[in-house]
């Protein structure tokens, strides 16, 4: 039988992870072996919350950091072909949404193996969830330029299409630059 | 203290909850009364099944169906100022993303309620995470026009916006009009 590839939420920080996601997270990644992970280190620590019993050593790690060589990750899911389950894990959140993994998911696809998604928390969704705002209609839109003046074009642009179509925008930013985020939307 | 508006995620079918949520839906089902529901048939069931032993006879649902009068909505959380908090929950997945919810979760800002969203299975996000397309941008659309002229000025302008921006785009539809829709897809 072919293996499957699952695509495996992960926490932030000290976040317990049975308390975020599904029991059914821990029962997959005990039985998993290969991972596909953006960052070693983080991925480590994660299996080893959500499922101490684990021995580490018999771990097999493939990373998915951008300095992946694609020629590299295009035998990342070759061992599916014996029967081998594969985990794909990103930082925070899930894999593939404003993460890493879409590549790896293409593969998969276009080798026919079963993408399997779990459960777990996504930033984008709670947000959209907790804003009030319209979900029935939504689009992510990654980060904003970082350039004053693109910033501001990209909050102008957003500002018409949601007024427009009301659709809700939705987008990323790292904490040490929210301030100054807050304050372009206010003077946007 | 004042309550909290509680986002509770739903199951579809038969789905064991437990098996695709994380243990502190049930937690929080089983220390709230309070419940705001779409159907209260099914929402009656999903609270058995996540907390069978919560005393049916003690729940206060409220109706959130599209007949709800706005009137009455406006005074759902009216208990939260006595500390009470309340459950808000969908058909089916995550309350206010693709269901409603979003006016009453609007109303608990306007009233300085904290809003808690919990974690659980959401069609939308896990479709994004599936398909292998661009998880960095992305929009979600609700359900196509049904007329089929307008139907396909809609599938052209979604095509036009994904290739224009790169932005994958996600839309919802009923079963049995799945083939149909796959048709209509493949003629445009």
């Amino acid at each position: 039988m072919i293996g499957k590839l699952y695509l495996i939420p992960t926490t932030l920080g000290d976040t317990e992870p049975l308390e975020v996601m599904p029991i059914s997270v821990k029962k997959v990644v005990e039985q998993l072996d290969y991972f596909i992970v953006e960052n070693e280190k983080s991925a480590r620590r994660f299996i080893k919350k959500i499922a101490p019993k684990k021995p580490q050593d018999s771990l097999k790690l493939m990373s998915l950091d951008k300095y992946a060589e694609e020629i590299e990750t295009q035998a990342y899911l070759d061992e599916c072909k014996n029967g081998i389950s594969i985990g794909l894990l990103s930082e925070a959140g899930v894999p593939a949404v404003a993460d890493p993994g879409a590549t790896i998911v293409n593969l998969a696809h276009e080798k026919g193996i079963q993408v399997v998604p779990l459960v777990g928390p996504s930033s984008i969704l709670m947000a959209m969830m907790s804003s009030g705002m319209n979900g029935q209609n939504f689009a992510f839109n990654g980060y904003l330029p970082i350039d004053k003046g693109e910033r501001k074009k990209a909050i102008k642009d957003l500002e018409k299409l949601s007024s427009d179509k009301n659709q809700s925008q939705i987008f990323i930013e790292t904490p040490y630059r929210n301030e100054k985020m807050f304050a372009d939307l206010k003077a946007v």
